[in-house]
């Protein structure tokens, strides 16, 4: 006979959960939000609105400034690695704001008794990628802990960039009006990881769409200037959480097209199967845009015309209210509220 | 009867040993310098000259651009903390090549469980010596592990500042014949760190020197320019293993005058029990500035008028060789070459 001790269904408080760090903290989603607003952004005495990167002005120059840890799980996966994810993360962190990345650095912790072929092939990787965008690492830091201290390598790289005057694309500018534009299908890195931490045999042929955007950035600034209001690539808690974080920052409402968000057949078979819903997971490779409605077709020419960009299309629009509210019109013509990722869907994502 | 088996007097080779990452390659000796020069700058494509910051040209300014990661155990010393630490050990990277900091990003890698009252207590440490130093944080990244994926929290603090022109100090740039002035006492930080430790009773009144230098540096250079040829702040791996990077870089000998070394008398005693020379322990509040003679009482002069380098002296000559060459003339009068520390004498300092 199986009893109960009445003590194990003691439930603890939501309260008492939270006055220790959870892994949803590191989510994307709302427990992170919270973190950041009742904890890390008062204390250090930063604004309200939370933005990919900052921009600090250097004599006539606006510098854009960004930071990214990358403790993702297995270092190495379908479409990349810890290397490669490291330069491309914090790369589109810079373009996302508008500016050309003009130079990176990254600085390793290590595990002690990490083989060195690891290490090489892991800075290979940074090298390579970092080669390809046009952007070098220009100085870095090496640290070692002892075996437990931890988990093999994990790297963080920041970068710096120029923007030109008379762009700011933020995450308080969207209006009313704009057109919201999605340069790629959605959910492979996160499906990527997920498939290659869990053997998933369905999931063999997804691969992470990691990849750097700057130059895709560059061209759908050329095409329209500042009419590209507000620039997010949906990384950890995935496009929902990306747009309740733009419908927040600039007080508006936005509507999505379920039937017109691009999906794989492959990531949409694993979401399905797995209970996930893709505008969760994380992608690494595209960017959403918020663009005035009489430069959207412009920009949306200009995209498909880079290969990062080749399947950018419309999926929805912005309203005048109520602040925060995104909502999708679904494939059988009703409506649900999207929320953001409230707790944590798949921890070490990148 | 004790008999030995053996098997076990086999001794690695040094070369499967080092096939492994090791403690030691984090110590900022021989160790990490054949790493760096070995597995990671080939690689990333880098120059020669390991400098504390990259200078990076953006427009007409010049941008001083520098990274560290911190994983100093226990995170709390006397003295300081992880967060204080963070802050000040980038802040005098960025001096260290003649620029003013403008910026600061902080990125945390925190453990499952921290309790959010240290995150907490930690962030405003990074926030009172941000603001303490006139520098602020403007962007960060937070991630979450799981249990024993990380010790608690790691930072990596990255900075950007901004150089006058006509001002470049550099390891490369050392002169036979300039002094080598040092700003402080050594040795304070890694005995504090040492003693928090193993709760030493003799060290209790050892404090870790862990300061900004960017207002001292500034005063340095507006007494002398471009006379200033090189500064270096000898954290990991302490004065001599500073030292001989400078005088590798400059292709210089460098010799040390032993009774001019400025050591606290708590320092010294400590150091004696445990059999540490203190010109190999970690200092992170002080620096060597190389000076052209005929500039050198001006900007000694200058630094016994600001807080942090009350105490400077010269301490040495810069000699024209041999190559990388470092001696130091004892108290008796004889001679000893000083290297680098070659393994790891205290894990995890920074």
């Amino acid at each position: 006979m199986t009893t109960l001790d009445p003590l194990s269904l003691s439930c603890p408080t939501p309260h008492a959960e939270t006055e220790r760090v959870l892994l949803g903290h590191g989510s994307g989603g709302q427990l992170m939000a919270e973190l950041l607003r009742d904890v890390i952004i008062p204390t250090l005495g930063g604004g309200g609105v939370l933005e990919d990167a900052a921009v600090v002005d250097v004599g006539a120059a606006q510098v854009v400034f960004s930071t990214d840890s990358f403790v993702v799980t297995p270092r190495f996966f379908p479409g990349g690695d810890i290397g490669s994810l490291a330069v491309h993360g914090t790369i589109n962190d810079i373009a996302m704001r508008g500016a050309d990345p003009v130079a990176l650095s990254v600085a390793y912790v290590l595990e002690e008794g990490l083989p060195i072929t690891e290490l090489r092939r892991i800075t290979t990787s940074v090298a390579t990628a970092a080669h390809a965008a046009g952007v070098p690492v220009v100085t870095g830091d090496t640290k070692v802990v002892e075996r437990g201290g931890v988990d093999g390598i994990y790297l963080t790289t920041t970068g710096i960039g120029v923007r030109a005057p008379g762009v700011d694309p933020s995450a308080a500018r969207c209006r009313p009006g704009d057109a919201v534009l999605l340069s790629g299908p959605i959910g492979g890195h996160g499906m990527a990881i997920l498939s290659a931490r869990s053997d998933l045999g369905f999931a063999a042929d997804i691969v992470s769409d990691s990849q750097p955007l700057h130059r895709l950035v560059r061209t759908m600034l050329d095409a329209a200037g500042s009419a590209v209001h507000a620039l997010r690539d949906p990384t950890r808690g995935g496009v929902a959480s990306a747009l309740n974080e733009l419908a927040d920052a600039s007080g508006v409402s936005i509507s999505l097209d379920e039937p017109a968000l691009p999906v794989s057949r492959q990531v949409a078979a694993a979401c399905e199967i797995l209970g996930l819903d893709p505008l969760h997971v994380a992608n690494e490779g595209c960017l959403i845009a918020m663009v005035a409605p009489d430069s959207a077709d412009r920009v949306l020419a200009a995209m498909r015309r880079r290969p990062e960009g080749v399947t950018a299309c419309a999926i929805g629009r912005v309203g005048d209210g109520p602040t925060g509210r995104v909502t999708v019109r679904t494939l059988i013509g009703s409506s649900r509220v999207l929320d953001m990722l409230v707790g944590e869907q798949l921890p070490r994502i990148c």
